[in-house]
């Protein structure tokens, strides 16, 4: 078993802690981000002991990685995802970009939806943290994958959709990219030796008021993290601290009916018309507002590891 | 009249210097990032005197930025490039991503053709340099620019158009992202006050084995400089140090005809097919191969400031 995690807000300060049972052990050592937590993990040298402890109900938590990093994800990862988006191929090309770090936010943080968008979406996703470099053309395989991979957290990579096919050629990285974007934690789960097969036996549910819209298993993962990080490697550099996002499964508000891929297609290079065209398709399909409710869990399927719960208010920019 | 960084190899390291008419003063000052460099120039702290001259030619160019900072980019900022690319509509929204830091090289460095692509093109691209962080929903105008930009420099946004075209839904980060993809520099120019119209009157040039390809001024930019960083401070945090690259002219190697439009749209999920039809329809054109040489300018209308030029080779990814 590894240890689970967290970053709570507490006095002035925001320090580290780790769950144990009911409580949270706060760490003596003022760490600058969860590079250094890791480092000191993996290098047999962190304080455990702790000096404080806290009620878990009382914990204020603040997202367990750092905006120093690059935050990696992928698209269309899940069979379920792929055929709501229209796309029937079961197996192409690995869909790669990237979302700004200032996208992160703690898991209980407001859902900030912009200015003008219409359609905000969520996306639960499960996201793997680096423990160190991978060096460029890495093969990176099951069984030297946890070489790289330190950790694990929960993650929502929240989606205005509006945005994404608002201009020509798409735009993933401002229909992915806003601030609040990317709600992570509460735990940061840092991996054992022994944890090898949790990665592919984890279980995710995503309840919109009280609704259980999202509801999978990471063995469905299409292309599997050492895949992914073996690809990645070939191109950027990845490195110790950075997150991938490992892609979201089917139940998302976005129903790609024909309808909208016409849309889209038909006014490929118009933006206003498209954007339009895209918005009326949704007319009768509710995306999240104002006062919505969002409830996130990761989970082991045997119950021994938890990343913890997400809950997020949706609120407007200018609330 | 702001003063030309560069950095160089130079015995065992790589001193920053200053282009003073055909030589370069090496700065003694060992500083660790281009963000370094400007916080000194702007707070008056930047130590010119130097300790030793190089000949400009004997220059060993590296890239005059770093890589611990975000690459934002701008696609179709340009009518010229708009229009070739098949899009009609003169200003729609702002098309923006992002390229890993690791794309970034150095002005001479060669240019690296990845495994199974067909279709390498160029884009050469202005880049603005943020000499600090921007605040959230901060108004960008022409007259507070130089508050926010203390750079400029020269890059060149290399793209695998099979790579980006090769997913569902697009991959610009894939196709845009591959190391050696920006080269950057040789010249990092900081901006005094009086550079205030500079950013207007720049002209950019770029030839393929000795044939002027791309020939265009900033003035063209649909969206500018102010108006980008205003759009990108209300989701994204924009730091010190970060790079805006503002978009290419016309004159790119891909030539959307109606026949590329249809080729991707028609066979939007399914990629194999997608990509192989593609490449079909480029049949004839002649995309960049192993031996092919680019060479780069950018300098001020008036001919007062130099970005200095860029010349590589392209390669390919075993070579």
């Amino acid at each position: 078993m590894g240890i689970a995690i967290v970053r709570v807000k507490h006095g002035a300060g925001q320090p580290w802690g780790m769950i144990e049972n009911d409580h949270i052990t706060l760490l003596s050592e003022p760490f600058a981000s969860h590079r250094d937590v890791m480092d000191a993990y993996f290098n047999n040298k962190l304080d455990t002991a702790g000096t404080e402890k806290l009620s878990l109900p009382d914990a204020n938590f603040v997202a367990p990685v750092t905006r120093d990093i690059q935050l990696f994800c992928q698209g269309l990862n899940y069979a379920s995802h792929r055929a709501e988006g229209g796309v029937k191929q079961t197996k192409g090309e690995n869909l790669l970009f990237s979302k700004p770090p200032s996208s992160i936010c703690g898991p209980n943080d407001d859902i900030v939806r912009p200015k003008g968008c219409e359609l905000l979406d969520y996306e639960i996703e499960l996201a793997l943290v680096m423990k160190r470099d991978i060096p460029a053309n890495t093969k990176v395989t099951p069984a030297n994958l946890l070489d790289y991979v330190g950790g694990i957290t929960l993650t929502n990579d929240i989606s205005a959709r509006d945005f994404m096919f608002g201009a020509p050629m798409l735009q993933w990285f401002k229909g992915k990219g806003q601030r609040t974007f990317c709600p992570t934690g509460p735990v940061l789960y840092l991996l054992d030796e022994d944890d090898s097969k949790l990665l592919d036996s984890l279980h995710l549910t995503l309840s919109l008021n009280g609704a259980l819209r999202q509801d999978a298993t990471t063995d469905l993962l299409i292309f599997k993290p050492h895949e992914t990080l073996t690809e990645l490697s070939t191109f950027a550099d990845v490195n110790g601290g950075d997150m991938l996002l490992t892609g979201t499964p089917g139940g998302v508000i976005l129903n790609a009916t024909p309808k909208v891929g016409l849309a889209i297609l038909l006014n490929f290079t118009n933006d206003r018309k498209r954007r339009a065209k895209l918005v009326k398709t949704q007319k009768s399909v509710r995306y999240l507002k104002p006062g919505d409710q969002l409830q996130l869990t990761i989970a082991s399927i045997d119950g021994q590891v938890s990343l913890g719960t997400q809950e997020n208010t949706v609120i407007d920019a200018n609330e």
